[in-house]
Formats: structure tokens, C-alpha cells, sequence
């Protein structure tokens, strides 16, 4: 049986380039498999690459009798169902960390350019208002930075990074996860509290089915009016449709998202607001963390078809 | 004779009205003071508030008699020429470090944003570029801030909080400036050196005449094509038609500019450009950094009224 891998998701054919020099690979490009390959070339499949926010089911499983491992590109997995690949001794693997610092460092971004308005900054510039000395109601001195508190929600290597980031901002930095951590943060037991007493809620969490859109409109309303969200985890965690209308209330002061409920897609209603900066999940794309992501998915891969344990499991 | 200040700069309204429930000001709102005032009123003022940016010079001071102080309502001095107010021993002010979190906060911003591509970013979500799966070649992955090579060229408060920031962003950090601080950075005895060495400047010097156009052509040569220039500084650092052709032939990779040689005003070959952030000089501009930089006006300005020195005075 060949070593061969299935590409489930779809992904630039660069991404996928270093790692086509060592497995042979096949591309379902993000529809079913059996959408572009017999039942006999499905057959010889023994792994696959996902991104990991992508479904990934029972019915998908069954289509693929010799599957014995799913390769999650990134951090996440919430779109493959442990359950059904525990079921049929499927590993499952990931990118732990390996993006980490791109992930926090994109989050950063999103919350430095919502409080300093960097869009409608640049825009006034670029239009001419600025030279030209019109009102511009959207670049009255904002609240800065320093002194504010930043609620971080999952304490997992992004939320890490971000905490530490956003601390050398001479902000306050607590947090929220399942349990507390070894971390120079005061921890909140509950998430409703920390977005209480928080200014800025950044959500690094893991996502799955106990985080579903944990982020309501009744924690909206907690965050408050003078309040930011940055999300830089994956849009299932937030109530869309909640999440916009207290935007457009002005119930929050504004957004930063790089994840949304159905990707690749940001309502128009969204788009159309002033007060979010709005980003295509590109948390990890940078060159290195490319290169990070990949080397996890090659080692996790030639483990495999050597019969031996990932290095990267999904536990 | 009362306690007339005038207004020299330009200034929105709500900047001043703090300053003004202490003392009477008279508002030239950055026109020569004598086409707004007769020279009885001139001769009444004692004192003004001016951003340090915009010159004023020995012309300017020969209209205000009775001028004992001049109070730069930010960092900057560089626009007074402090030999003409030490002829006729008019004091000069200014608000030190009042402004340098967010100045520094902005640098960030920038930097980021530049780094991460924001701009391009937001506007392939908003426009649908994303949801349509459109190419997307400014969005293929940078190089993202960890292990980059930061040049901080000045080392006032602005330089220090400059740098602390970068530094948790997982970079190399080193500095040029005219004397060797105690900061826990490597230091280049000089800019060409530092520049050679770094792939981000940040300029963070304090201007003048020995700054004027330091960062010329030559100077971006050095920087090179995967090189990042930070401005947040003064315009004048700059020699802005040498950067203009720079970004243009790819010369550097890109920049974020708060600052312009000719404010407010950006050319238009500069806002045409896709790599490039710009911001319409906004460094110090939140609310904290207002009340902190009023604080030192007002301060300034008792002092001075009271008869006592300055308590921020430009040495």
C-alpha cells in the first residue's frame, strides 16, 4: 500500500509544496473525497491532512476504509469528530504551537489598530481629508492602551503569547480557562466575571462544543459600551448575529476578527461598520509559522507510515 | 497686565478647554499672530502655546513684545528657534514623556499593521474578495515580526517604550542614538551601522537641524528590500522624495508613517502606494496622552505666571 495522502481541505498549492516532496499527495481541494476519486484510489488513502476548523465526519470516515490517521494543519481540530476516528483507532494529529506567535501577534494587531482607529486614520489621509482639514468625528482622541484591562479567555500557548504582549502595553492582564495556570495573570473562575471586569476580551480558546457562541449577547452586554472583542480563535465561539448587532448599537465600541461563523465569509452588515477591523483567518500565515505548521504535519506523517506514535497528537 | 496666552498653532477646540479654565487665551489658530490681533492685544501677551512642530521664528517674536515663555504643547520643539527665544530670555517648555505610551503604542501599530499587510487584509474581506476566493497576491504570507532584527534609532522615553514593545514580540533589538544609554540593548555607535544590521527602523530620534533628511536615499539603500521604516518621529528625518522612490521600486518592502515633511499633507504618489500605512500625525493623539500633555502645559504656564522656572523646560 502506497504512502498515499489525501488533501481533505483546501489549501494553496504552496502551502502544500514541501510536503508534497515527501508523501504523494491527492486533492479533494475541500469537497468530499469521493466527489473527485473512486472508490479504489479512496481505498488507498491511510491519511489525511485537514484544517482543522473544517467538518470533518462519520460520513466522510466511511469513505475511506484504510484511513488510520487525520493530520490537522494549524493548531485546531474542532471540525473533526474525535468521537468517530476514536471509534475506528484514527489518530489524529496537530501543529501545536507552532503558529503560536503569529496567531497572538495578529491578535495584537487587530487591538492596536481598533483603538487607534488605524483604518479611518489611514483612509483620512489617503482621501485627502486630512489636507484638506475636514471634521472627522471617527479620529477624536480615543482611550489608549495603558491602563486598560485586557481579559484574555484560554490560557493555551496563543493566549501566552497574547497575555504577554498585551502586558508590556502597561495594561492589566487577567484571564479565564478550565483551569488555572502558572502564569503571572490573576485567573477568573468564571468567564462571565473576567468579561466583567474587563475593558478588552481577546479569545484565544480552544473551540468545540462547550464554547459554541459562549460569547452571547448577554456577554456582550457585560463587555460594555466602552468595551473591544478581539477574536483571533474561531467563529463559532461568538454569536454573529449578536456580535453585530451590538456593534451597530454601539453596545460594544468595537471588534477586531479574524474568524468567522462561516468562513471563507464576513456578513455585508459587518463589513459595513466603521468600528471593526476585519482580516481573512490569516492568525497564522506568516512565512515561519508556515514552515513550523509543515515540518508538524511531515514529522506527524513519516511517524505514521513508520507504524510509530505522533509526535503531535491530539489527545 | 493679565495672564494672555496665545494661541499659536492650530488647535481643535477641545484641546484647549481645559487650558482655558485657567488662564485667557486669545486663538491666532496658526496664522501669524498680527493678521488677527492689533498691536495692543500683541502687546499683551506673555506667554503662548504652540505645537513644537511648526516654526516659530524671530519674525514671529518680534510682533509679541512682552513674550516671556513659549509652551510646546507636546515633545517636539523643534519648529521654535530657541536661539531667538534665549536672545531675548524667553523661556521655552515643553511636555516631556507626556505623550510617549501612545506615541510608542502608534509605532507599534504601524509596524504591525505594515508587517501583518492590515490594510490590504480588511479590504479583501470587505470588498468580497475573500468570500469569491479572488487571488490575493499582496496577502501571501509575510515574514512575521519573531526573529526580525529591530533598529531603534533615538532613545528618549519614546525610543525606550519603543523598544520594550518590540522586544516581546519575539525580535532582536538594538539601537543607535548620540550617547550609550543604560538600556538592555545592543547599541551602534552609529546609523549606517545599525541601519546595515536591522530589517525594521524606527525612527524615534528627536528632530532638528542634525537630523534633517539623516534617512536618505543611501541610508534606504542600506535598509534594503526586505526592509521596514517606522516614522513617528518628525517628517524632516526623512528625505521624503528618496523614500517616495524607494517604496516604489521596491527598493524597501514598506513603511508606516505618522509624519510628513509638509503636514498636514501626504503626497499623493505616497497614497497611491499599497505598501505603506499612514496616519495623519496621531502618535500622541489619546485621551490620556491630551490630559497628561495639558497637565504640562497648565503647569508650565502657573509656573511661569507665579514668577518660578519651568517645571518642563527645554534645556
Amino acid at each position: 500500500m502506497a504512502d498515499t495522502v489525501l488533501i481533505y481541505s483546501r489549501f494553496p498549492k504552496a502551502m502544500m509544496a514541501r510536503i508534497a516532496q515527501r508523501f504523494e499527495l491527492i486533492d479533494a481541494a475541500g469537497k468530499p473525497p469521493a466527489d473527485s476519486f473512486n472508490a479504489e484510489q479512496l481505498a488507498g488513502v491511510r491519511a489525511l491532512i485537514t484544517a482543522g476548523g473544517q467538518p470533518l465526519g462519520r460520513d466522510v470516515l466511511d469513505t475511506l476504509p484504510a484511513l488510520g490517521a487525520i493530520i490537522c494543519y494549524g493548531t485546531g481540530y474542532d471540525g473533526v469528530d474525535l468521537k468517530a476516528a476514536a471509534d475506528r483507532a484514527i489518530v489524529v494529529g496537530n501543529s501545536p504551537a507552532a503558529n503560536a506567535s503569529a496567531v497572538a501577534d495578529l491578535a495584537m494587531t487587530l487591538l492596536l489598530a481598533v483603538t487607534r482607529r488605524l483604518l479611518p486614520a489611514d483612509a483620512y489621509v489617503r482621501s485627502g481629508g486630512w489636507a484638506q482639514a475636514q471634521p472627522s468625528p471617527l479620529l477624536r482622541p480615543p482611550r489608549g492602551l495603558p491602563g486598560r484591562r485586557i481579559g484574555v479567555y484560554g490560557m493555551g500557548e496563543i493566549g501566552r503569547k497574547i497575555a504577554a504582549r498585551a502586558a508590556v502595553f502597561e495594561t492589566e492582564v487577567a484571564y479565564h480557562s478550565r483551569s488555572r495556570h502558572g502564569v503571572p495573570y490573576p485567573y477568573y473562575p468564571s468567564l462571565a466575571a473576567l468579561v466583567e471586569w474587563c475593558d478588552v476580551l481577546m479569545i484565544a480558546v480552544r473551540a468545540g462544543a462547550d464554547t459554541q457562541h459562549i460569547i452571547d449577547a448577554a456577554m456582550l452586554r457585560r463587555l460594555g459600551a466602552d468595551g473591544t472583542l478581539i477574536n483571533i480563535s474561531r467563529g463559532s465561539v461568538i454569536d454573529q448575529a449578536a456580535l453585530l448587532a451590538a456593534l451597530t448599537d454601539n453596545a460594544i465600541a468595537g471588534a477586531g476578527l479574524d474568524v468567522f461563523e462561516v468562513e471563507p465569509h464576513a456578513p455585508d452588515a459587518l463589513s459595513a461598520l466603521p468600528n471593526v477591523v476585519l482580516t481573512p483567518h490569516i492568525g497564522g500565515h506568516t512565512q515561519e509559522a508556515h514552515v513550523a505548521m509543515q515540518d508538524c504535519v511531515i514529522e506527524n506523517l513519516a511517524s505514521f507510515f513508520d507504524g510509530r506514535p505522533l509526535p503531535y497528537a491530539v489527545k
